[in-house]
Order: structure tokens, then sequence, then C-alpha cells
């Protein structure tokens, strides 16, 4: 790693200049005088690599040389550290690998690149002594990052329950407060710029799933594969659905949920979910994030801030590229604390507990309610509570249940049998319920 | 600065084993070897400095050597940091001066001292190139410090708006919700050990002005005078002015706030305000502590958990430790980013503009609220409600205003001399109003 002194400049390689590439360009020139005051140097964009360099570019970078390309930006040798915003996790995992090869810190926001392949990127990091920053990859402005690795580093995370993903959160707040279908709420959503046009990553929960690898494996150190991350997306979460979990005290989010029981095996699920109106997180609108984590000395925590768009985001990337550019003036230090495999164990997703919610349409006669509960009995899955409301339709009804504490693998089952069940006219809906208690 | 392998132990001298002190020691222990497995090293207490070595000890702490005082902590060989939890500003300064000529880091919860005399230690800590830790400072567990300092460097800060006294929080929430006055629910707070014996730091507001203090001074950077900082108590609050504050859709908090204003003047303020009810720093209650940091970039944040107690505020001191140890181990870093004077001036308190509550309890007569109107309006003071509620006692009403923004200078001479009115039966009852606009 290049060292300096405190009068030279410290200059970046800016891969990407999309939404918050650009943002990140132009906070580091609006805030240039502040950051020099508090940081004590001076940090520049020396280059950027785009795709198309011929493109039109914003005016604001008509001063920056352009290159051709990602693959310069890690040999430059005016480059001190490179920060990757190209997403994909194709060639930016080549464009990471080449820049740790080169000694060169590497700053990125690349949350799909973390949770695929951090396990690599982390060892070669390792191998070649340069830190890798990504505080921008997780609730966007949001500092949870550095609490999780530094803040609670005293702390054995009990569980974090995270709604992570401001596309699916904004899709849900309008479901609920406007009572339109996920469709329409989709459109509306993609009209303001807070949805791709291709949404499928934000919807399936994937993105959110992405984070929560992340930060379990700040937590719980280790890398959970993806295969064994529970993950449903809203797209099948119904009006109807929210609607009656409103009339049971519950608001439905995305709720990204990591946690270990007591044996240290590791459960990270992202699913849509029924929140207790009570608790704080329920009442967490629109695009906003927020992330409650519960450590074994600090109780339960809770921060929230907006966790997507060009400034919240270039937010965490300057603060990153302030403690890259620190490691080069001052000397490198540990580049967080990074636990070592002291759990390492992820637990079957058959086998993770929880309550649901199960929205069946069932022929409204006598009967039908039994034949359920014993399906559900002879599964060992207890009821706490059933509604029946006097909703009929062409002879047929809703009929809400709220199952206690059980094993996926077994609710999964059990609602299989209900659906085959010849009074039981539509698939069955059924979601997670989060107590929010330990 | 000692320097060391990764096989050899970090050594604490632990001064004060009162509440935090033994939760320190005690948190340690417990997770000694998740710390081991995230740093790198070893955190052991190699001695402990107390005022009276004969009194009874807690067993956990038998095995460790007991100093008699403090003096010969700084100095002790076996001794890599030094942790102050002594508190006051006396004896504690002078243990922290010494640690620092030593060349030892020192970790520090004593806000006190670092709003007193910061700006002498941290001159000293950079002349002896050590760096002191003050994450418990602030808000207990929540890492408020390391998010202004480093997560959000990139940012002018726009404000920070604060529930930082969980003494204080706790009296005005059970004043709110049981309808008891002041007294009583301070009596109930000292019951269950969430007010001191002796309160008067507490609810005179000062323990969260030193704090609001420490946070103005790493957002503007520089150390504001204690007596530019307008501080008001909670003894004063009235359950009438809860209670009429209710009605409006108002909540009454002991809020600290700290903001800049367009030309750079810095205002800090801790006072109990009308904080609105749809705002989730309403919905704070308890010993809970939350703090709203609005950047430039970031947009508005919140950080919540407990802001007191032996254990959260041992997390944070934890932190500290294994980054103060971690400069040993992997070598010093920056000691957090310093802001160094960017701006620099406090604005006059009399000048500081807010809007105000007003509670009068006047002569039950027609003419009483031209009058009170017309000394407001000479003062260009504009009201934005008016409320007469049906309550006559003895002749007299009461009669509430809402005032406009205005400098509290011409709000305090208005209210001397409406106090001053025949009609006016009672000493005027005034809070400030916090509309978390910006």
């Amino acid at each position: 790693m290049a060292s300096k002194s405190r009068s030279q400049a410290v200059r970046i390689g800016l891969a990407g200049l999309g939404n918050v590439g650009l943002g990140v360009y132009k906070n580091l020139e609006k805030n240039a005088g502040l950051l020099r005051e508090r940081t004590g140097f001076k940090l520049e964009v020396s280059c950027v690599a785009v795709r198309d360099p011929k493109k039109p570019r914003d005016p604001s970078v008509s001063k920056t040389r352009i290159l051709n390309g990602w693959r310069e930006l890690a040999a430059d040798p005016e480059v001190d550290i490179v920060v990757e915003l190209i997403g994909g996790t194709t060639e930016a995992f080549e464009l990471v690998c080449a820049a740790l090869r080169a000694k060169k810190p590497v700053v990125t926001g690349n949350k799909a690149l973390l949770a695929e392949r951090g396990q690599e990127l982390f060892k070669l990091a390792e191998e070649n002594g340069v830190p890798i920053y990504f505080e921008a990859a997780v609730a966007g402005g949001i500092p949870i990052i550095q609490t999780v690795q530094e803040g609670f580093v005293g702390n054995a995370i009990r569980s974090i329950h995270g709604i992570i993903n401001g596309t699916c959160n904004y899709i849900l707040t309008r479901m609920a407060a406007q009572g339109v279908s996920y469709w329409s709420a989709l459109a509306e959503a993609q009209q303001h710029g807070f949805a791709e046009a291709d949404p499928t990553l934000d919807v399936s929960g994937w993105d959110a799933a992405h984070k929560a690898i992340i930060l379990a494996s700040l937590s719980y150190g280790f890398w959970i594969k993806p295969e064994d991350v529970h993950v449903e997306g809203i797209q099948n979460v119904s009006l109807a659905d929210i609607q009656f979990a409103d009339r049971l005290g519950y608001t439905v989010k995305l709720l990204s949920v990591i946690r270990a029981d007591e044996k240290g095996l590791v459960e990270v699920r992202t699913q849509p979910s029924l929140v207790p109106k009570t608790h704080v997180l329920a009442s967490v609108s629109g695009v906003y994030n927020a992330i409650v984590v519960n450590g074994d000395i600090v109780g339960e925590t809770l921060f929230y801030g907006k966790g997507a768009g060009q400034d919240p985001t270039s937010s965490s990337v300057i603060s990153d590229l302030a403690e890259a550019a620190a490691t080069i003036v001052y000397g490198p230090r540990h580049s967080g604390f990074v636990p070592h495999g002291l759990y390492g164990k992820s637990k079957p997703v058959d086998e993770t507990v929880s309550r649901y919610f199960l929205r069946l349409q069932v022929d409204d006669q006598p009967g039908v309610l039994a034949r359920v509960a014993t399906v559900l009995g002879n599964r060992q899955i207890g009821i706490s509570s059933v509604m029946q409301p006097d909703e009929e339709t062409a002879g047929t009804t809703p009929l809400i249940l709220m199952l206690d504490d059980a094993p996926l693998g077994a609710v999964r089952g059990a609602i299989e049998e209900i659906a085959a069940l010849d009074a039981v006219r539509e698939k069955p809906a059924w979601l997670r319920v989060e107590t929010m208690k330990e």
C-alpha cells in the first residue's frame, strides 16, 4: 500500500458513474473543505472509469480524466484507492481482485458481490495486506457495518431484525395506506424512481438477503451460503393479507432476521412478516430502512435512516474513503474487527421456528375448521387464534389462523396437506409472524 | 505508546469499580473468547484502583490486583491502557493527564470532564501522541460518537436533536403516563435506581448538556463554553404543562439541540421541549435514549437504545478498549477524525430562535387576551394558536398560547412584561416547542 504525507492528496479511482458514483463525486467536491479540515488530508478523484467513455456526462465531472473501462483503473499509477460502483458480480469481482493484487484499498457498495464472493475477496485482501470497506453495501447512509463490527465488538449478537430494502418497504407501505394492489404500488414506485424497470432483485427479497448475509458474517464470523438462506419476496403478498394482518394488530414488512440459537446455529431469513404495530419497526414507512440489533451487553438498539439513494449511499462511501485514505496517510490499522469463525454453522431452514399467519379461502360450511385444526394438531402445531370474518363470497369465506411457534418444515407440510382438503378453495396464503420478543 | 505482538495480552488498568467499572470487568470476562476471536488479541484487566481498598468487593474481582487509589495506576508498568471511571472533574482530570503523559491511551465515560476540560485534555493527548476514547460518555451503549466522528465524516451536520438523559426521560414519561407530579415521579425513579439520591446533575439538565457539548465539539470542531449553553432542567415542568401540551398534540421531553445557522453560528441547548407526537422522538419512553442526526448528505437518521446502566455503558467502554488495544497491537491510527475549528463560534443564547408554549393563569374576565397579545405584538412575536379551556378556579382560568418562531431574548422580555400584568395571577410557565422541521 502506498504511503503519503498529509500534504499530498489521496487519489481516488472511481469505477462506475451511475447514481451513487455521481453522488460520491459531487459530495466529495461539495464538502471538500470540511473533509480536509476533519481528516487532515485531501481526497481527490483522480480518474473515473466508465463503460462507454463517449456517453454524455454530467458537467460536474468534466475536469476529470475518463478511463475507457475499468481494466486500466486498478493499475493506474495515479490511483491510491479503488471505488467499485459498477455493480454485478463478474466484472466487479475482477476489478476488486485486480485492485487488491495492486495493493490498493477497495471501497465498494456491492452487496451481491460480497454476499456471493465475500469469502474469496476477504481472503485475497488479507493475503495482500489491504482492506476492503463496504459500509455502503447495507442500509445506505446508516453506519450499521461499523456499528456491528466495532461499536458492538464486545457483544455476542443475539439477533438482528431489519427492514433493509426501501423498494419493498415503499410498496408495502403504499399497499397498506392506499389499499392498492401489489402491481399498482409497484408501478407507483417505478414512477417515483424507487423501483427499477426490472424490479426482480428487490421484490424477490434477494437484495435484502444479500445484506442479511453480510450482517450475519459480521455477527457470527462465517459466510453463510446463499442456498442456506430462506428468501421470500413480496410479489405474492396480497392486499387481503395486509388488511387481515391489520385487523389482528400487525403490519406486513419485508423483514430480514439474523439470529443464533442456544447451540450457536445461525438462521438468516428474508421474508414478508407480520410485525406488531406496537413495535417501532412497524412504523418505518416508505423508502426508509431500520435495523434492530440485540446484543447481549448493549440490549436492544435501533438504527434508522434512508436506506438508498444517491446522497445517503455516498455518505457511507465517503466515510469509507476517509478511513481508507487514513490508512495510507497515517499507516495501516486493523481493517475493522472481523470474527474468524467462532460459530460457523447455519441452521437448516426447515428447523427454523416461528409463528405464522395462515389465510385460507374455504367452503362456508360447518366442520372445515375442525379438519384444518386436525391437520395442524397431528403435526404438533398449536393455534393461538382463529378469525372467521363474515365475508361470504360465492359459498366460500376467509378463515384466518394465527399459528404458535413451530418449525418451518412442519408448517410447510401441514399447509400442503391443508391445501389438498376439498373444502379449501384457493392456494393458502401464509406469512411469518415476528413477535420481536426474545 | 507500548507495542505488542498479538500473542501478548493487552493490559488494562481500571480506575473506579462502581456500577460501570464492575460491568466492564464482568463483561470482559464473560465475552473474553468472543473478543479474542474478533480482535485477534487478549484484553486483560491487570489491576483495579479504588478509593478504599478495604471496602468489600464483588467476588468476581477477587483475582485482580487492587491498587490503593488511582495515583499508582498511570505509572504501573503492567498497565497498557487506563480506563477512567472514577467520575468528577478533579481527580479524574489528574488521572487522565498522568496517563497521557505516560503515553498510555485513555478510555473514559466522563462527560463532565470532557465538556469542561476536553480542550486541555485533547491538546495533551495530541502532544503525547496517544488517543482518548469516550464512546461511553454519550448515550450509553449507542455508538453515537463513532457515528458522528467517522460514519458521517463527509457530512456537514445540520442539526442533532437528542433525548440523552434517561433519568429525566423516565420522570417525564411517568408524569405523562400516570398523571403524577414531578416529585412523585422522581421518588419512583429513585426507588428503581434510575435516579441518584442527589439527582441534581440529571434533573438540572446539566448531564444532558455535557453530552450535547461533546456532540457539538465533534460536529462543529470547537469546544463550546458551558456558559454559552442554554440549560434548563425539568424541576419546574408541571403536570399541567404536560397535559395541555398533550391536548395540543405534543409530548414534553428534555431535548438537547445542537445546530448551526446559515452563518455558521452554533447553538447548543438543553431544555424541556414540546415534541410533536407524530415524531418518533415523542415515543421514546422511560430510560431509553434517542438521537436524531441530520447531515447534509445522509439526511435524517436516528439512533436508539439504552442510554445508561451497567451493561449498555460497558458495551461502549469495551468497544473503546478494543480500539485502543488495536493501536497498541497493530500500530497507531488516526484517533478518530477530529475537526480543527472549521466553524468555531457560538450563537448568543438570546438570539436563538424557536417557537414557544406559554401557559398563564389569568383573571377570568374580558380583555386579558388582548393585553397579552399586545405585549407580544409590540415585540414582533406572533401567536399561532390560543386555547382557553373552560376551567375556571376562584375567578382565574388557564390561557395557553403557542407562539411563532422568535428569538429567546424577545420572548423572555415579553414574558417578564406579561408576568407583571395585573390580570396574570401566577408565574407564567413557558416551554420551547421543537417542530423537528428544518
